[in-house]
């Protein structure tokens, strides 16, 4: 049902630097910003917009740097008000920063709904026309391009749909070259946006953009509605980010247009692309995509119902609406308790290729799988310990060493050593190795007793790094008696993997971890032991 | 634009605990489920999906536990498919399983696409029919009332109209008194979903249902448009959890339709618990409700620009789609001190009443608490160690004991005692009480020799019970020696109250939440101390 409106596509205007700064946790530096606007333009949205050099003294000299940057698609777009009541444009603080921005393409918004003039910017009609119309003209005459954004226009237009058209044709008159339909509040509903898009297109002489926020959930069905009903510019956030529930995902509305409409947004070439640039851009804005989020999210293409990953291996659209290769990202299997014998065996498969589907092995692990997850151990991306697992249960491993046993110690008090104890006790074949620490927390001094005393056996540990730590409280209703579940992810530079464990005492759930996380890197290194140089006891 | 064909309303139908337990991460205890649907129940949907009876054992146990539950507005529905290829519905282990379960409401899927049936199913179409129609009418014979749940149907109807329309008349001809039209891949535009429940509606005897995932971002458009189409149920997630992208949020859903397009959901007066049961669900399933989710994120009514910061306070429709206050959430104003401090002081006020907003005591206490939660604090749900860290501040506490030291050991492997014991020495006045305590890890020992001493001068605290634990890393970076912070919640049978303590020591950050735990419910019941029967050392 591709209306075909819009084959020769869609420009798009990326606003993670200005809109998206006011989401939440967000703070970019002068350095965050030109990485994120080169992020941007490799992708190949059309317009950046960087900043409101008027209300921010950070952005000019973002702009400053930028200006000697050269771009390959993007160009940057510059951000302020209108001039303010009752002033003239040439003594307008804001205008003169966008000028001194330098950018030749400049937004600039002003009042489109009845309310906001009279209770908000207090004035009348005629003032705000006024300033509409000679903000844009200003900035014109110095040889700038405007697009207007048109300030709650949606909300205005079903209020007073005479009043909000006469604001954005004062833009017109200025010499706006696009007017941009702004769903401030986020309020809209898709119908809505679609008459209300279709209506300003036919009675502007001048291409249509739109920006909706997510407050009700539905920005990016909004912008996709108003592509087919004539907008010619989409504006949002890569990922998102904005002000309150955030702005529209570009990220799912370019997979959305493009992939499945057939409309460009960016080089075609760049599609496949999508994925590795939305995670570069969370790296620099230091947040994680959403494991969700459609086309790019770590889970998006993740199968965990046993059935649906049946069907998937069977035929991948059967259960994937785009292939996930087209966006760069992976089909996962990730092992769970409703994953069925196909995904948990495909995953026995990789560390077992000889196994057989139907038999008494697989029958066993799959059990033990099921049991365990019963009892909180969670697989899903512990594969370090589910291929330790694998191999135990078959026969197939040695263990590394062998506890003997461990102690920790910890207190807090009136002449008390601050901090925790512990000791651990090992063998390494014949050998002994008693060893002792300290750390910030019992599990911290666990943790580094245990490596201590076998990277004596196998110095390899030694490059090993614990990265992450997670504890999950699996039932909470019996409070500090609850069973918890350690994540520990370890690299030894190399490469990163997740052990598991869990008990009732969050000290032994760690120990389990860290016990797979040495013992998983032994097994990848294929390391030998030797014997250590200090003296065993 | 709304057009008036819901005001009956809509009936919602929650699958936070069968197609929700397949969203990254997720993974519920039995017990998680009947507090889940205990939430739902309370926030008044009125289907609960519980879970897949024939693929899950535990889900069994839930139904069992379930059934001597009381529900106020909602059912249970348990889910599975229809009979297998080639088998008689009295002889399927899965249809068994639903009935086992003992629900009168079902929801049974079957097949409406005809490359499924094909290719996944590897079936005829003839066949397909008789599994759909035979499989509803023996549960129906049994005494069932069946929701058919039509997979793949928008894909189905797109690629053979005829084929869909037929599976989902086979599932009417055998009993079934909704067919739920689902969108399995979250591949559908808004315009589709439109159309094609449009036609559904149209030709079939039975009210319609929709079922929506989120691959393309639009799952909450795509069930608003098939409410404005004709559809009388909406299923999805409460937080939208679920496969992949995950499912249709109904927090927002119900939001959207009830506050903004009048068509009743859920009871109204439990409108204004959204977000509060959003929460508490989302605390339960130990995730984080995304802080910009529609309606009910900590973000979703923030204002971090200053022009909507002062535009809100001049009048809140300026720059807010709906009042928070409706949906049980708050305004909120992150970057703006002077707010910041009208929110932090409106709730010292509660404590303080007599506290006055430009004082010195007002900028210490705004001051500290800024400080802590720069260090990973978070008074937002801990109310407990919000009063008496005020208090604190202010002079106005006498603390009820004085801590000399507590000391934990714990250990495991050959010759060990199992399990982890504590030591604390506490002081009350002039006298002394030293205690031990074993339990199930350290801090279970801690918390038993704690109350264990104190009970003693304070029998009050025999009341209290610990129910939820919560471990939190703030920076996972470095691992083992990660600063957690940890949230105790405690009753003493009449009422909750949550404490919180931070370090790098989990051990440590326990023992403060503990404290605060001991402190406040002392401080709530006006405790005296009486010296103890037994003797002290």
């Amino acid at each position: 049902m591709t209306n075909g409106m819009n084959t020769e596509g869609v420009s798009i205007f990326d606003s993670t630097l200005r809109d998206g700064a006011q989401g939440k946790g967000i703070s970019f530096s002068v350095e965050d910003k030109l990485q994120i606007a080169r992020i941007l333009d490799r992708l190949g949205v059309r317009y950046i917009e960087a900043g409101n050099p008027g209300s921010n003294p950070k952005d000019l000299a973002f702009f400053e740097r930028a200006s000697r940057m050269e771009f390959r698609h993007a160009r940057l777009v510059s951000f302020g008000s209108t001039c303010r009541k009752g002033c003239a444009p040439e003594t307008d603080r804001n205008l003169l920063a966008i000028l001194q921005s330098g950018t030749e393409m400049c937004a600039v918004f002003g009042k489109c709904w009845r309310f906001h003039v009279d209770h908000v910017l207090e004035t009348t009609e005629e003032e705000n026309l006024r300033m509409i119309r000679e903000s844009v003209r200003f900035l014109v005459a110095h040889g700038r391009r405007v697009i207007f954004d048109a300030e709650h226009f949606f909300d205005g237009f079903l209020d007073d749909r005479a009043f909000a058209m006469r604001a954005v044709q004062a833009a017109v008159e200025g010499g706006a070259e696009t007017v941009c339909l702004c769903d401030t509040n986020g309020g809209v509903f898709p119908d809505d946006a679609r008459h209300i898009v279709q209506y300003a297109v036919a009675h502007l002489p001048v291409p249509v953009a739109v920006h909706f926020h997510d407050d009700c959930g539905m920005a990016v069905a909004n912008s996709v509605q108003s592509v087919s009903a004539g907008a010619k510019q989409v504006q949002g956030t890569l990922l998102g980010f904005g002000e309150r529930c955030g702005n529209a995902n570009l990220a799912t509305i370019i997979a959305n247009l493009q992939i499945k409409r057939g409309i460009p947004c960016i080089p075609q070439e760049n599609i496949a692309l999508l994925t590795r640039y939305a995670h570069e851009l969370a790296s620099v804005a230091n947040v994680e995509v959403p494991s969700g989020a459609p086309y790019i999210g770590s889970h998006a293409f993740a199968h965990k119902a046993g059935m649906h990953a049946d069907g998937v291996i069977k035929a991948s659209r059967s259960f994937e609406h785009v292939d996930p290769f087209l966006v760069g990202n992976k089909r996962r299997f990730p092992t769970s308790e409703i994953s069925g014998r196909a995904v948990v065996f495909a995953r026995v498969k990789q560390i077992l290729p000889e196994l057989a589907l139907h038999s008494e092995e697989t029958e066993r692990i799959l059990g033990e799988i099921k049991r365990l997850e019963m009892d909180g151990y969670q697989f899903e991306g512990a594969d370090a310990s589910f291929e330790l697992l694998v191999r135990r249960l078959m026969g197939l491993y040695t263990p590394y060493f062998k506890l003997d046993y461990y102690k920790i110690y910890s207190g807090a008090g009136v002449g008390e050593e601050a901090g925790a104890s512990a000791i651990v006790k090992v063998r390494v074949g014949e050998e002994i190795q008693l060893m002792a620490g300290e750390g910030n927390g019992p599990v911290n001094a666990l943790d580094i007793a245990l490596r201590k005393a076998l990277g004596l056996f196998y110095p390899v540990l030694n490059r090993v790094k614990l990265t992450d730590y997670k504890v999950r409280v699996l039932d909470g209703g019996s409070a500090t008696a609850s069973r918890v579940r350690v994540l520990i992810t370890s690299t030894d530079g190399v490469s990163a993997f997740t052990t598991v464990g869990v008990s009732g005492d969050v000290v032994d759930a760690s120990f389990q971890a860290l016990q797979d996380s040495v013992e998983y890197l032994l097994l990848k290194t294929g390391a030998c032991p030797h014997s250590p140089d200090c003296a065993s006891e």
